[in-house]
C-alpha cells in the first residue's frame, strides 16, 4: 500500500465504540443491509484507484432515504465517519473507506424516478449510472452531456462528488453545468433541497459548493439533471503532426476562431502506438501526434466549423488530415482514443493515470518535462490529452511486482502535478483529489485558502465525520509535505506589491 | 422609508465606538479619503433600489488593496460592519449602508490591470464598469457578455456580489459562468485568490459560492473575466401575438428544437404601448405580446437558425414576423425593449421593478394573476419577460406622492414574489435578495437551507460583520413574516413520504 498519501494519525482521531452502533444500525437497515464481516467489506476495500486498499469498519446498504437518514442519525450520534459510495469508481481515492467508519453503500438507488422531455429533465437517484440516463432520454431525442470515460458503470451521485467531466466537457460543461437541483441529506439526517429548475437560485451558490465536495458536505439523495436534445448532425476529423507543439497551436487557433468543437483530443506518439496496436483503427502511427475533432449542431453550422477548422489545421502543418465520412468511420476514429487506457494496460503490467489541467500553450514544454521526469525514474509515460480544455491525462508505465516501481510512479505523478500548478494549470481537472492528490492541494493552495475550505467544510459538518482525510489537506500535512509556495505560476500575492 | 424589509432589530445590534475609528482609519486612508461630515455621506444614502435610503456612519474611499486591507483589518477589531459598494446601481439594495457601519466605496479601483487576447481574458479592478471592459476588448475582436441593462453604469465587482446577468445570458450565462478568477479579501484583511484559468479548481467551488454572495463573505479586489470572440453575423426577428399563452408556446418551441438564442425577450401589450409612445420602434401596438428573438453565430448557422425560428413562430400562430434587413433595423427592433423602463417612467411618476424567476410554460398563468393582483391594490403592471430563461420583470406602477402607494406597490411585489416561488420559480432572477426581497426569502427557503447559509457566512466572516441584515433572513425575521412552506411549488419534502 503506499505510504505517501495515506491517512494520517489526524484523520483516524475517532474512538468508535462498535457494538452498540451495530445493533442500532440492524433496528434501522433491512436484512442484509449491514455488512459487519470481513468477507463482506472485502468487496469495498477499494474503488477505482486500485493500488490503495482500506477495509471498512462496516458496511450500510439502505433502500430508502429514511434508511440513510437513520444511518447518518445514528452514526451523527457515535462519532462513526461515514464514507458514501455510488460505482466506486472514483480515480482518486474519493470512496476508499475510512478504517474507522462506515461505508455507505448507495448501489441500490438506481431507480430514474422522472424524464420529462418538454421540460428536458431527468430526476434520478445517486445510484442511477450515468450511461442509463441517457439511454433512458433517448426515446424522447434528448441526451445527459456529461460522459466520463466510466460513464457505463459510474453513478450521477459520484459524478455530483466529483464533479465529472468527460470527452464532450468542453462544449457542454462539466456536471456542474448539468445538474439544476440536489436533494442532500446532513450529516445530521436532514433534508435540504439546493438549486431548482430556475435560472438562477436565490441566496447563497450551495449548488456549485456540492459539486466536487467529495463527499465531505452531505449525502447526495436525489439529482435534477439537464437533458439536451441529440445534435442533427455529427463530424469528424482526425489531423496528424510531426510534432506535439504545432498540434498545440492547432489546438489554440481553432478556439481562437471562436469553435468550440464538441471534443478535441489529441495522443501523443507512444498513444497513438499502443491505441493503434489494440483496436486497428488506422491511425498515423508515424505521427508524434493526432487530434482528433468533433463538431456538432445542424447541417450548416457543421459545415461551416469543418471548413474553418480544417483551414486551422492546415495553417499549423497537419501532415495529414481526415475527414469521416459515414458513422463507421466516425466511430472509427474515436475508438483508438476510447481505447487507449485498455491498450496501454496491454503494453504494461501497471498503470497510473494522472490529471492534472495546463495553459495549452504550454503543452509542448509540459510533455518535454513529464519524459523527462519519467526517465529520472527510469519509467515511461503515455499522453492522452483533452486538448481543448488543457486537462491532461498521462498514464505512468510500472510493473507493481517489481519492487519500488509503485512508489516511483507515484514519485513521477506527483512531480508531474507540481509541474502543473507551476506552468499556471491545477493538480485535477475532472478526477478529483481524493486521498490521491491530497499531498499536491498543499502545493497548489495556499494557507489563508485550505482554511477557508476547512472553514466551509464545518459550516456542514461540525464534527468532521463525512469521508474524513480526504480532498483538503490538514495544515500538519501541508508542513510536512513540504509545501510549494506556488500558486498559478506565481509567488504568492506579488499583486499586494503591483497593485 | 418603507417599513416591511428593513434592518431589524438582530441587524443593527453593533455597538461601535465611532472615535477610535475615525482615528485609526484617518491612519491608514488617504486624504479626502474619509467622508465623517454627513453632507459627504448623504451621497451613499441610496443604491439602484431609490426608495430605500439609509446614511452610513462613515464612508471610506481608499485607493489601494493595502487600503482597503488596512480599512477591514480595522473595523473588524472594532467590530465595525462593512457594506461594499461600486457604481451603487443595485435595485435590491445590496450596497444600501448600514446605520452603524462604514461604507466601503470601491469607485477609484478602475483600472483594467490585463486584456491578453492570445487567453482571451481580461483582469480588471473591482470599480470598473461592465461595458468598460467590452469597449478595452473591441480592438482585439472580443468582448464581455454578461450585459445587465446597468451595464453603462455597473461595476464588475457589484456583478460578482449579484451574479448579474442580462440579455444575453440565456446564451451566454450568468456573470459566474463568465468569470475565471477572483482575488478576495477576507474581514479579517487576509488576501485569498479564488479560482483559475484551467478548466476546474480543486477543492470546494469557492469561485461560484463568491458570485450573488451580495459583499457577504469577502470583498472582491481584483477579477478576472473570459472574454469571447464577437459573433460573426447576427439577426433580430420580431414576432406579434395576439395572446400571451401564444408568444409562450413559440418561445417553448424554439428551446425544444435546441436553438438557444443570443436572446429572447418578450413583452407585454402595455409595454409595447409605453415603448412605442416613447422611441417609435414601429412596435406592433395591436398585438398582446411581442417577441424579439436575437440569433448570433456563423452566416450559415443564423441563416440555419432563422428558418427554424421562423417556423416555431408561423407554427406558434404569430399574427406577424418581422426579419430585421440590416444592422439599423436590428437596433430598431431591440431600442423599445431597451427603452421599456424609461419608457415606463413616462408613464407613471414611480415604478417598482419586480425580479422573479418562473417555469415559461407559466406565463400565461402567471400574467393574469399579476393583473389580477395589481387590481386588488388599484395598481396596475407592465411586464418585460426575458422569455427564454423564465426571469421576468413586472414594472408595478405607482404614484410614491399619493399616500399608500408605495406600501401598495410593496404588498404587489412581495405577492408577485410568492406566486413565483408557487408555480417553481425564484424570487429573483439577477437583481439578487439585498434588503428587498429578504423576507421573501422566508417563502423560498425552508430554515434547514436557511440555517445552512447562516453557516457558510460564518465560516467566512464569524462576527457577521459584512453586510449585516442583508439576503439572508434571520429565523426571527421569517417567523415574523409568517413563512409559507412552500418550496418549488411543493410542499416541504414530500418525497420522503414518496421515495
Amino acid at each position: 500500500m503506499p505510504a505517501h498519501a495515506l491517512f494520517r494519525e489526524e484523520d483516524i482521531r475517532f474512538d468508535v465504540d462498535v457494538d452498540p452502533v451495530i445493533a442500532a444500525l440492524e433496528k434501522i437497515l433491512p436484512d442484509e443491509g449491514l455488512v459487519v464481516h470481513e468477507a463482506g467489506r472485502r468487496a469495498y476495500e477499494c474503488d477505482g484507484l486500485a493500488a490503495y486498499k482500506q477495509l471498512p469498519l462496516l458496511v450500510a446498504i439502505p433502500e430508502t432515504v429514511e434508511q440513510i437518514q437513520g444511518v447518518l442519525k445514528c452514526c451523527h450520534e457515535a462519532g462513526v465517519p461515514v464514507v458514501t459510495r455510488g460505482s466506486g469508481t472514483s480515480l482518486s481515492g474519493g470512496s476508499l473507506p475510512h478504517p474507522q467508519g462506515l461505508l455507505l453503500a448507495l448501489g441500490k438507488f438506481n431507480k430514474i424516478i422522472e424524464i420529462d422531455a418538454e421540460r428536458r429533465i431527468a430526476r434520478v437517484q445517486p445510484g442511477v449510472r450515468n450511461l442509463a440516463i441517457t439511454e433512458a432520454a433517448a426515446p424522447h431525442g434528448l441526451y445527459y452531456a456529461p460522459d466520463p470515460s466510466s460513464q457505463i458503470a459510474c453513478s450521477i451521485g459520484g459524478n455530483v462528488g466529483e464533479n465529472a467531466g468527460g470527452v464532450h466537457c468542453l462544449k457542454y460543461g462539466l456536471t456542474v453545468n448539468n445538474v439544476l437541483a440536489v436533494k442532500v441529506l446532513t450529516m445530521e439526517g436532514e433534508l435540504t433541497t439546493i438549486g431548482s429548475e430556475a435560472l438562477d437560485s436565490p441566496g447563497l451558490d450551495l449548488l456549485a459548493l456540492m459539486h466536487g465536495s467529495e463527499g465531505m458536505l452531505g449525502v447526495v439523495v436525489e439529482v435534477t439533471l439537464k437533458l439536451l436534445p441529440n445534435p442533427l448532425t455529427k463530424q469528424v476529423l482526425m489531423a496528424s503532426f510531426n510534432d506535439v507543439e504545432q498540434g498545440g497551436h492547432a489546438v489554440a487557433a481553432i478556439i481562437a476562431r471562436g469553435i468550440i468543437p464538441a471534443g478535441l483530443e489529441m495522443m501523443d506518439g507512444a498513444a497513438i502506438q499502443a491505441a493503434e496496436d489494440f483496436v486497428k483503427a488506422g491511425y498515423d502511427t508515424a505521427a508524434a501526434a493526432i487530434l482528433i475533432c468533433e463538431l456538432d449542431g445542424s447541417d450548416a453550422e457543421v459545415a461551416d466549423q469543418q471548413k474553418a477548422v480544417e483551414a486551422c489545421l492546415r495553417d499549423h502543418g497537419a501532415s495529414r488530415i481526415q475527414v469521416a465520412q459515414d458513422d463507421n468511420e466516425r466511430a472509427r476514429f474515436w475508438a483508438g482514443r476510447k481505447a487507449a487506457f485498455p491498450a496501454v494496460g496491454r503494453i504494461s503490467p501497471d498503470y497510473y493515470c494522472m490529471d492534472g489541467t495546463i495553459p495549452r500553450k504550454q503543452l509542448a514544454y509540459v510533455l518535454k518535462r513529464i519524459s523527462e521526469i519519467s526517465a529520472t525514474h527510469n519509467l515511461e509515460t503515455v499522453n492522452v490529452f483533452h486538448a481543448g480544455d488543457g486537462n491532461l491525462h498521462p498514464l505512468i508505465l510500472f510493473d507493481g511486482n517489481q519492487p519500488g516501481q509503485l512508489e516511483a510512479a507515484e514519485a513521477v505523478g506527483s512531480a508531474i502535478l507540481q509541474l502543473c500548478v507551476e506552468v499556471g494549470g491545477t493538480v485535477t481537472g475532472e478526477h478529483g483529489v481524493g486521498l490521491e492528490k491530497i499531498n499536491e492541494m498543499c502545493v497548489q493552495f495556499a494557507t489563508a485558502e485550505i482554511n477557508q475550505f476547512h472553514a466551509i467544510k464545518a459550516a456542514f459538518d461540525e464534527r468532521g465525520l463525512l469521508n474524513p482525510g480526504k480532498a483538503i489537506p490538514t495544515l500538519n500535512r501541508c508542513a510536512e509535505f513540504g509545501r510549494l509556495h506556488v500558486h498559478n505560476g506565481e509567488l504568492p500575492h506579488p499583486e499586494l506589491e503591483r497593485l
